[in-house]
């Protein structure tokens, strides 16, 4: 049994209900601006050793829980492990970012992926998900999660990370049948993925399509917003996950907010480059809003942070639908400190604001 | 005397004055795709080798000329000369970006700069500048340009290239006043450098803003826009650049073309993440729009090249104040037939739009 939710906040603002005050969590918030994470991660030995060990995972995912008063905990992981599941061979080497030993090369790679295991070699994911939320023990929701189909498919045609993946935009260009076939599989991947986080314990669930920027708006619609939809609607089709609100985040795509808002997902993630009150003008009622502070300005004084922080409050207003985070990941030279200055003005000033 | 100007579309599409067909120029057109460019390149023995001396330069801007129709030539430079020019030391090692040996570090250091003179440490850039528009001999237009002041600040402050340019971004939170002071200067000498570039022969002047895309809506406005508007201002106030078409480009900064429609400039650069028919509906008749194909499309087959390349002119529509242009630069990759269909599409197109 699993112990009752003392926090709801965060669940409560995915679904545009009153709350007490704004909710918080920061993406990344397990990271390496914890000297805590700095230490667990020497012992795990490498980054995938940390992440495929559902006790450090745990470990870590906990971490930021003691020093700040979040609104929820997400399950630390990466954005990539469902390639990996499918043999294309993950690593991270020292400063760089990921790479794949076996990135796909020709049609052949692409028609011999299968949906991997969720009892098999995700098997750690979803062993990490049960013992993180048996230890939350009830004090915040866990957010489960994946990286979109497009940004899965990103990596997995390039190899690595990229500045304009010129590679995986040529298949699109040249053999969009190919490319479609290549994003179908994955999205029923991420689907089944989410859908098994969800039956582990996970509460929501969010899309990180962090490449979903690099596109224009007919492609955006194509390659990556249909393949979020098409698992928006297949964690719809399941008894568990259907009950769980899932946030869909394109970076750099905010100028699709109405079009991914027509998914049916429970929210979306805004980053830093919009006003985040123009954004809910746009969306009205229909979904609930994540964001949108600049994770530079936790690098400014404590003041800065605090004034900032309440200026996208302000932004946003007194509505119900409002969960607040950064606009993308948190830096590895924030002072923790700051993190703490933030969580609580967010928590006061989002009182002040439901009190005028 | 300068020879009469024999192709003077992309000058009347700024004006949003009627022409036979679409303009088409494209950012980094001489450039690394062209093996005449390379080596050009490998006779000058750096890029900086290639920057400074006029006749490399001016052999490598006529380049592409020669090959494709297109209807406009750019200086080829940097936008780091500027920076370099004040005694930041540039230098680009092989395969990474650039870099400055002496990055801005401290109030000292920036409260030591000064404009640069532009018949002394940046003469070569004017020379140039002469030496391309004597042998143009009036085939096409000269576009001259500079970097943006707040992206010049990105670098000069940061050191290098960055994911996010934290460090600058730090500062304009924390020493308002000292980021105020730096953007100053530097929008001083851009304004100067535009102004003797004009002086020099440049038919049109265009300021690249690669990183206003990186901040806020806020910020964007005090930070990069405010700074350009002076510039704009600055060219308005000089009779020779004031008769000159001036052309701002934010990179990722779709969001802000209304506001930057105010400067008064002549036109905007577009990037490919938004539809050019939107972004016309929303500046309506008051500049001219330069963009905006996917760059990644010239790594497709000729008839995918040709296909979107249409899509975006038929976005447009039949209106005054289109010129084409890729939404980013042209990449090394790139088959330069890929450029030739291109260039001619559009003009082909570009009149089948006009007979409708």
């Amino acid at each position: 049994m699993a112990a009752e939710l003392r926090n709801d906040r965060f669940l409560r603002a995915l679904r545009r209900e009153p709350t007490d005050t704004t909710p918080i969590w920061v993406m990344r918030q397990a990271g390496r601006y914890l000297p805590e994470y700095r230490a667990t991660r020497g012992r795990a030995g490498s980054f995938m050793g940390l992440a495929t060990n559902p006790e450090f995972a745990c470990e870590v995912t906990l971490q930021p829980l003691d020093r700040f008063d979040l609104d929820a905990a997400i399950l630390f992981s990466d954005i990539l492990t469902i390639p990996d599941a499918m043999g294309l061979g993950l690593s991270f080497e020292q400063g760089e970012g990921p790479r794949f030993a076996r990135p796909l090369r020709d049609a052949a790679a692409i028609d011999a992926l299968v949906v991997p295991d969720m009892d098999g070699e995700l098997r750690y994911v979803m062993d990490a998900v049960r013992l993180i939320r048996n230890e939350l023990d009830g004090r915040v929701p866990l957010i489960g999660f994946s990286g979109s189909p497009w940004t899965l498919a990103c990596y997995m045609v390039e190899g690595e990370g990229s500045r304009d993946f010129a590679r995986v935009k040529a298949l699109a260009w040249n053999e969009p049948m190919l490319a479609h076939r290549l994003l179908d599989t994955i999205a029923r991947a991420v689907a089944a993925y989410l859908v098994a986080q969800a039956h582990a314990g996970a509460q929501a669930l969010m899309v990180f399509d962090t490449w979903g920027g690099l596109l224009g708006p007919g492609p955006f619609r194509e390659l990556s917003l249909r393949y979020m939809a098409q698992v928006v609607d297949a964690l719809k089709a399941d008894p568990v996950s259907r009950e769980l609100p899932a946030i869909l985040f394109s970076k750099g795509a905010g100028g699709q907010l109405e079009a991914m808002a027509d998914t049916g997902c429970a929210g979306l993630g805004v980053d830093w480059t919009l006003d985040i009150g123009e954004a809910r003008r746009r969306v009205g009622d229909r979904v609930a809003l994540q964001g949108n502070l600049d994770p530079s300005v936790l690098r400014a004084t404590p003041e800065i942070v605090a004034r900032e922080a309440r200026a996208v409050l302000d932004a946003f207003g007194n509505h119900p639908g409002h969960v607040f985070n950064l606009g993308h990941g948190i830096t590895p030279e924030v002072d923790p400190e700051n993190v703490k200055v933030l969580v609580d003005t967010v928590h006061e000033h989002g009182r002040v604001i439901r009190g005028r």
